[in-house]
């Protein structure tokens, strides 16, 4: 279902939010900003510049071209995203948190650095995104990227990603039901996917209908995305994760691949990739790589 | 100095601001948030809702008040500022950073939950903050709320606050010297005061001249803030200041008053109330109140 041309996409959105995450985390400090600490900045680089797939700003980047928005403020929005995502993993990660040592094949930031630079390398990020976002040069309108602020917050926030990391950690001394482990997953991973998806109807200034039908795409798109994240976690080894496995189910985290089985979540990813075909199918073929996005999620293999 | 009108403002300030801040971390999800998880909401409202004199947020209304700005946005700004500030306190006191047990007489998050929660509950903060001041209820314009959150953004992140803690970390183990410390304390205390003061003008639509005075007034301010800080951590007792006291100097770290003695220190907060009053006179005595609190910062107590 992948083809050639999809690769190629996410290869390309990978190199350019990565060129643009390199010039947003330089050395010299903005308006408005005294100085930016040089082993700070080190910590936050090696947190953000990792070989990550950057499937999320790819989201932004291609939603965004559905709608023939500004490809500009995509690329920015995407990075603004990244730095997000970036930043909860580098808290993730932390001794207190999932306490690991790998991301990716490489030192968690906490170990090439230290706790304290990690804790504060994650909140330099996470500042960053809004400021990104809020920047004149973004281009959009201030109405819009009101919007973008407010919808990333939400997605991020205690009602959604940083919620759901609490709910995860709490899991681990008493495991959720089913309904427990949806609502655990829509927060923790799903939330910014979701926005990933949203951000290309808001920056495109797409209708209200246009914009909650992307956020159902991106719901689906979460939902498979977490779903071929426990199976590998059940079926991978630790060299093709570049990080530990096997971790969840050994802490006795319910997933829903644990309560239903290997079968039932192939098939799940089957229908979840046929349902997210369904919802861009009145955008025709324009909807072509946002519909090989949801197979690429539900059959990739790290 | 400190009159009966001045603490009367500044208890009313407190008391609207604590008002503001209980309810917006109330339990209900908002639009786009999923679930607000119980536990995690009730390690935030120990962090924020814990007695603190909140001056960051009276800054913000009596700044507003100089310029007859709506008091309804300077309220919610207010609350978004405390948040920031109470994140960075939350997550200053984990063990990986200053290590402390208590702060203001009551057990600090991490030692009140556990170590994730309190790096959880701040990252949640300080993802509000933005939320807070985005939100259509702040009542002003677009592009004012964008100005505030780009404004906020500079101020608390790296190259603001958060940049200022990692160079006082850094300062344990490499004394710096007198400009390094004046820009990590610039960094780390001053940001979020300049934030204050400048918060007024961006709300009320002042211009950019009347913008970088208050601007100037919130560095004298902070000045003002950190030098007495540093006196009070000399002098003072535990008990007075409700946190532990005589860290700085007992870790090495420098700061002016151990440069330059008490004597001069005292001399130069004079001084800088004097310069409080001196940025504000064009505002004659609507600034009453401001130049005032810069005599509070000067001469507090605790």
């Amino acid at each position: 279902m992948t083809d050639q041309t999809f690769t190629a996409r996410l290869d390309d959105a990978r190199q350019q939010v990565e060129a643009r995450l390199d010039a947003l985390l330089g050395p010299a400090p903005l308006a408005g900003e005294t100085a930016r600490p040089p082993t700070l900045m080190a910590a936050i680089r090696h947190g953000v510049l990792n070989g990550g797939k950057r499937f999320r700003p790819f989201l932004v980047i291609e939603s965004t071209r559905l709608f023939d928005g500004p490809q500009e403020a995509a690329l920015r929005v995407a990075a603004a995203l990244e730095c997000v995502h970036c930043y909860s993993l580098i808290h993730d990660d932390l001794p207190a948190m999932d306490d690991d040592d790998l991301r990716r094949g490489r030192p968690t930031v906490h170990k090439a650095f230290d706790e304290a630079g990690a804790i504060l390398a994650g909140d330099s990020l996470l500042t960053l995104a809004f400021d990104i976002i809020a920047d004149d040069a973004t281009g959009l309108e201030p109405a819009a990227r009101l919007k973008l602020v407010s919808a990333l917050a939400r997605a991020a926030g205690v009602g959604g990603m940083v919620g759901g990391q609490a709910l995860d950690l709490a899991a681990e001394k008493s495991p959720p039901d089913e309904a427990g482990i949806v609502t655990l997953q829509a927060m923790k991973t799903g939330a910014l996917i979701r926005f990933a998806a949203e951000a290309g109807a808001i920056i495109a200034g797409a209708g209200d209908n246009e914009r909650a039908r992307l956020h159902r795409y991106g719901a689906v798109v979460g939902l498979a995305f977490q779903l071929a994240d426990d199976l590998l976690d059940l079926t991978a080894d630790s060299k093709t994760m570049g990080k530990a496995t096997g971790k969840d189910a050994g802490r006795g985290k319910g997933t829903l691949v644990a309560l239903h089985g290997i079968e039932w979540a192939e098939n799940r990813l089957g229908e979840l990739v046929n349902e997210a075909a369904t919802l861009l199918s009145p955008f025709g073929a324009k909807a072509e790589t946002l519909v090989e996005a949801a197979g690429f999620v539900a059959q990739r293999k790290n």
